[in-house]
C-alpha cells in the first residue's frame, strides 16, 4: 500500500505528506483487496495519541513513519468489496479492525501472543491506515461489529480494547485501584474497574475537565496532580494502605516517582503509559515491597476483542466522546486534544 | 537487645561499636531468653553483603543501624535454653532461623505475606546478631534443621533459600535464563534453574574465580560483563530469541541497562539486587514486550525453607564456600569478600 | 471445653444431648477464658447447614460429634474477659471468629494455607460453640468487627465468607457465571458475582422462594431445576457458548451431573456443596474440555475476612435473613431451614 | 479424503475397512494435496491407544469412526509435494503434524485455544491417517521437524507432546509427584517430572515391564498396584505428607479411587487418562483439600511442540521404543500392545 495512492483523485484522506509538522487533507488513489484482503468503507475514525504523534512529526515518528502515509487506526465501516480467497466477511458486513497486523509465523503468533508478534505492522503507521473513506486490510484483522453498536462509538473499541486488557491483566476485583492518566485510556480504565467490582477507584491526572469525565464514568475520587501530592492522596484515602493495584496509563516521568509509591507491598503496577526516554526508577522499593510491573500493550487478539464487544452492551462510554467532526475539520480536532480539552475525538470521512 | 551487652564479659562477639567504618570483636554480655524467646549457642554463621554494608558504614547503614550492634544473620547452632511459653523446641534442638521478624499482626502477616511484614525487624540489623557465641530470637522465627545437615552448610539455609524464592518466581522449567550477577545468591540461582529444568543458564558477572563457580554448580554458560557484551551474548547463545526469564541479582546499573533487552517479549525479569539510588529504565520495552517485572525479597515463610531444606538433600551448595575462619579471623574474610575473591565465608565463634 | 457443662446454671445454650434427633435448651456451665482465650458475650448467631446436620444426627454428625457438644458457629458479640496473654483484643471489643481454630504448626498452616490445617477444630463442632449466652475461643480465631455492621448481619460474615472465597477462587470479571445451589451460600455468590463484574449471573435451584432471594441479590436469571432443564437453559441463555464458570454449591448428584455440561471449554467449576457418597463424573469431560474443577471450603485466614468487611459496607445481604428469633424458639428457625423455606435465620440468646 | 480411495492400487494404508474387530492392510488412491495442504510421504508412525480402540471397534469407535478410514497420527516423514497457497513448508521438508486440525474460526481458536476447537478434526480419526505411504494435511498443522531428531523417534513427539503439556500443567519443580497409568504417556511423564525438577517420581501401574522402563526413564519408585496399596505406598514414601502433584493417565476407575486420597489438601491432580463410562468421585475430598483437578488434553497450538522439539535435544526417550516393525507386520505390534508387552511400536510404510 501507499505507493502512488496521490496520482488519481479518487477519495478523500488525512495524511502525512511532508517530514514536519501537521497533516494535509489530500486526494488519493482509492486501494484495491488484493488476496485475502478486504475493502471497507470507513464510517467513522477517532483520533488517538498516536495520530498526535505522528501530526507533531516527534522523533519517534520521523524514525517509524515512511512518508507519504495515510493516518489514522481507530475505524469502523461497511465491507465494500472482498479480495480472492476471503471467506469469513462479506461486502456489507459493519466491522472494525485489529491494529496490529501480525504476520502468524513467528514464534509469538504460534504461541498464542500474536499481540506481541516479532514482525507486526501497525495499521496507519506502517501501512495506510483509515482516516479516509477507505481502507484495505488482511481478513485476518478484520472483526465483525455488534449491528447494535452505534457508528459513533465502534470507532473506540480498539482503544477501549487496551483499557479492557490493562484491566484484565491488572485483576480489580475488590481491590483498592489508583489509576495514573486522565487520558482516553485511564478514563476507560475507571470505566471498567467500577465495572469489575474495585473497592475504590481513584483516577490521577491533570486537566480537570478530563478528570471530571473519569468521575463521570466511574472514578469515586479524582486527585489533581497539578495541585494535590497523588501519593498522599491515596494514602489518606486508602487509610495509609495504599492501592492494591495501580496502572500506571500516562508515560509520565512524575506519575512514575509516585506509582511506585503508591502502591502497598505485593500490589500490582500495570506499566501502560508510553514515555519519553529512561524513567528514573527507585528500584530497590520494587524489590522490598515485592512489587509486579507488568507491561501491557495492545490487545489480545482476539480474545479482548470478544470481552470488548460484551463489554460494550453493558457499558456506556460515549461521555469520552466529546467532539465529532467532519474528516475535512481534522485540525479543529487534533488542536482540543493537543491542549488537552478534548478526550475522543470523532471524525467522519 | 542490644542495652549494655557490654558490660559484662561473657561471649565473643563481632559488633559495630563506633559510627565508622569496620567491625570489633567484642566481648558482650550473654542474652538470657524471655518469654517466647529461644537462646541459641552459634556453631557456625556466614557473612552476607548486608553485613559488608556495615562493616563500611555506608548512607543506608548510618541510617538504619543503632550502636552498638552485634550484626549476622546466616547462621546454625544448638538451642542452649528457652523461656517461658516456648512449646515447639527444646535445649539440644540443631536450628536455624528466618531472618526476618515478623510481627503477626499486620495486615501482611494476616495475609500469609509474612516477609513482607510492615513492622518487620531484622537479625542483625535491627537487634543483635549471630555474629557471636549466642544468639536470642523469638521461637516463632526459629526453624528445626535437618539432622544430616552439615554444620557448615546450614548457615546458607537463608542466602539459598532467597534464591529458592526467587527462581520458583521465576517458573524456570523449560526456559533459556540469564541470571546477572554472580555474587552467592547469582551462584545459587544456577544450581537451582539447573535443577529445575532451564533449557539453558548463562550467568553473566564480573569476577573470573565467581563465574567459575557458578559454572561448577550449574550455569550452562558464563559471561563476563567486563569484556562481554550481556546481551549480544544473550541474542547469540538464544539464536537471536533472547532469554525466557531474566533473574536480576546484581542492582547494578549496567545490569539493569542490559536486563531489559536480554529477555524475550512476554518473558519475566526477577528484581532482586539492591540498587544505589534509582535505576534509569527503558520503560517502552517494557510495555511494549508485555515484560513482566517481579520484585523478590526474602523468603515465604516458611514454604521456603521447607523447599530449601529438602532441595539441601539434593544439591551440594558447599563450592560455595570459599572461606572458613574463626570468628576472630573475620577481617581476612570480610577483605576477600571486598575483593570479589570469596563467595560465602563461615566464621567459627 | 465441653466437660461438665451441664452441672452448673449459669447461661442458656443450645445442645446436642442425645445420640437421636433434635436439640435441647440446656443451662450450661459458663465458660472461663484460659491462656491464650477470650470469653465473649453472644449478641446473635445464625444457623448453618452443618447445625442441621447436627440437628438431623446424620452419619456424619454421629461420627464426629462427641456429646453433649453446644452447637453453632456463625456468630457475634462483645469481649467480655480475657484470659493471660492475650494481647490484640480487650473487653468490650465488638467480635466475630473464624470457624476453623487452626493448629499453627502443620505444613499447611506454616505455608500460609492455615484454612487447610491437618489439625483443624471446628467451632459448634470440636469444641462447644456459639448458641448460647456466652463462648470462649482462643484469640488467634476472634476478628474484630467493623463497628457499623448491624449485630444481625455480623454473624453473616462467616458464610457470606465462603462465599467470597469461592467467588475469589472462580474469577468471575466479564464471565458467564452458573451458581448450583438456593441455599445461603449460592445466593451469597450472585451478589458477589454481580459486585465483581459477572456479564451474567445465572441462579440454578430448587426452592422459587429461594431463587427470587437470589434474584433479588444479584441473579440475572434464575433456573428453577424441578421444571426446567439447567443445561438446556444455560446453553440458552449464553447463545449456545455455555457457562466460562460454574459454582457448584449444593452438592447434589443431579447438580453435579449438570455442571460439567454447563460449562465451556476450557471453562473452571469451582467445588463448594457437600455430597452425600460418592458422585457419578463424566471425567471425559473433564479432559476433553480441560475443565478446572477447584475445591474450596472456608475462607482464607484472614485474607477473606479483610475482603467480606469491606465488601459488607458495600453489599447489603440482609435480604437473605428471613428469620430471626430468640434463642429459645431455635425450633421454629429449624424447621423451616429444613422445609427450605428459610434461608439465614438469625438466633438471639 | 477417503472417498473413493480403494479404487486404485497406488499405495499402501492400514485401514479399518469393516465394522468388526481388526484392521487390513489395503491399496490405497494416494491422496492429492488441495489448496493449502501438502502431501507428505510417511517415514515411520507409532500406535497410540486410540488405533487400539478403533482395532477394537469399541463404542467410542463405532461412533465416531466413517468406514473405510486409513488410520495413525503419529508419524513423521518428508513433504511431498505442496498444493496452493501453501507458502511456510517445501517439498523435502521433515515434518511431523499436529493431530488436531483446528477450524481457526470458532471462540477458542480466535483465543489461544486452538487444541479446544469445537469443530476439531483428528487425522486418522476424522479423516485418513498415517499408517500409509502417503497423507495429505492442511499446512497450519504441518510441523517441521529438528533435523537431527531420529526418524524413529520423531512421531513419539506427538505423545511426548501430550505428557510435556500435562506435566507443565501440573507445576512439578520441586514436588512429590505421583504418576497413575504406566502407559506412553505415563512413562514420557516420569522423565518430564524428573527434568523438571521433581523432588520425588512415583509411576504407578500394573506392568512390571512398562513400570521398569518408567524407572529407566525417570521415576525413582515404582508401585505395582496389582500387589500394593498405591496410596498406602505414596504416604510411605512421603513420610505421611502425601503427593503434591498427581497425574492420573489410566482413566481407570481404581486408579480415581487413589488419586483423591494420594495428593496433599492444596495440591493438583491432572485428569488426563480417558475413562469408560462414569467415576465414582468422593468430592467432598476435592472439597475439603481445595484439591484442584485440571483436565488435560491434547497439546497446546503450537507451543508444546516448541518445547517438545526442545526436550528431545536433551532427553532421550527412545527406550519407550519397544517395537520396530515394516508396516505390513503391524498385527505383532498390535497384539503386544493388547497385552501390554509394548509401549511404543514403530511402524515403517
Amino acid at each position: 500500500m501507499g505507493s502512488g495512492i496521490y496520482n488519481a483523485h479518487e477519495m478523500k484522506a488525512l495524511a502525512k505528506r511532508s517530514a514536519r509538522e501537521g497533516l494535509e487533507l489530500v486526494e488519493a488513489e482509492t486501494p484495491r483487496p488484493g488476496p485475502g484482503e478486504v475493502l471497507i468503507k470507513v464510517a467513522a475514525a477517532s483520533v488517538c495519541g498516536t495520530d498526535l504523534h505522528i501530526y507533531s512529526w516527534d522523533e519517534w515518528s520521523r524514525s517509524r513513519i515512511a512518508i507519504p502515509r495515510i493516518i489514522g487506526h481507530e475505524f469502523c465501516g461497511y465491507v465494500e468489496e472482498i479480495g480472492p480467497g476471503v471467506e469469513e466477511v462479506a461486502p456489507g458486513d459493519y466491522v472494525s479492525a485489529e491494529t496490529h497486523i501480525y504476520c502468524g509465523r513467528c514464534y509469538m503468533c504460534r504461541t498464542g501472543r500474536a499481540h506481541l508478534c516479532e514482525e507486526v505492522k501497525i495499521v496507519g503507521v506502517d501501512r495506510d491506515g483509515a482516516f479516509a473513506e477507505y481502507i484495505v486490510l488482511p481478513e485476518k484483522v478484520v472483526w465483525k461489529n455488534d449491528p447494535s453498536l452505534p457508528i459513533r462509538v465502534a470507532p473506540l473499541q480498539e482503544p477501549f480494547g487496551n483499557a479492557v486488557h490493562a484491566v484484565r491483566r491488572a485483576g480489580v476485583g475488590g481491590k483498592r485501584v489508583a489509576i495514573f492518566g486522565d487520558g482516553p485510556i485511564g478514563i476507560f480504565a475507571c470505566a471498567l474497574a467500577r465495572k469489575f467490582g474495585a473497592k475504590s477507584v481513584w483516577l490521577i491526572g491533570l486537566s480537570t475537565a478530563r478528570l471530571e469525565i473519569g468521575k463521570k464514568l466511574g472514578a469515586d475520587e479524582i486527585i489533581n496532580a497539578s495541585t494535590q501530592n497523588p501519593v498522599a492522596e491515596v494514602r489518606r484515602l486508602s487509610g495509609g494502605r495504599r492501592a492494591d493495584v495501580v496502572l500506571e496509563m500516562s508515560g509520565a516521568t512524575t506519575a512514575w516517582a509516585n506509582a511506585l509509591f503508591a502502591v502497598r507491598p505485593g500490589g500490582r503496577v500495570i506499566a501502560f503509559g508510553l514515555s519519553r526516554g529512561q524513567i528514573p526508577w527507585d528500584l530497590n522499593t520494587v524489590v522490598f515491597n515485592e512489587i509486579e510491573v507488568i507491561g501491557v500493550v495492545g490487545r489480545l487478539i482476539f480474545e479482548t476483542w470478544y470481552e470488548t464487544q460484551e463489554l460494550l452492551t453493558e457499558l456506556d462510554i460515549s461521555p469520552a466522546i466529546t467532539d465529532e467532526l467532519p474528516l475535512e475539520d481534522f485540525e479543529v480536532g487534533f488542536q482540543k486534544l493537543f491542549r488537552r480539552e478534548a478526550v475522543k475525538v470523532v471524525l467522519y470521512p
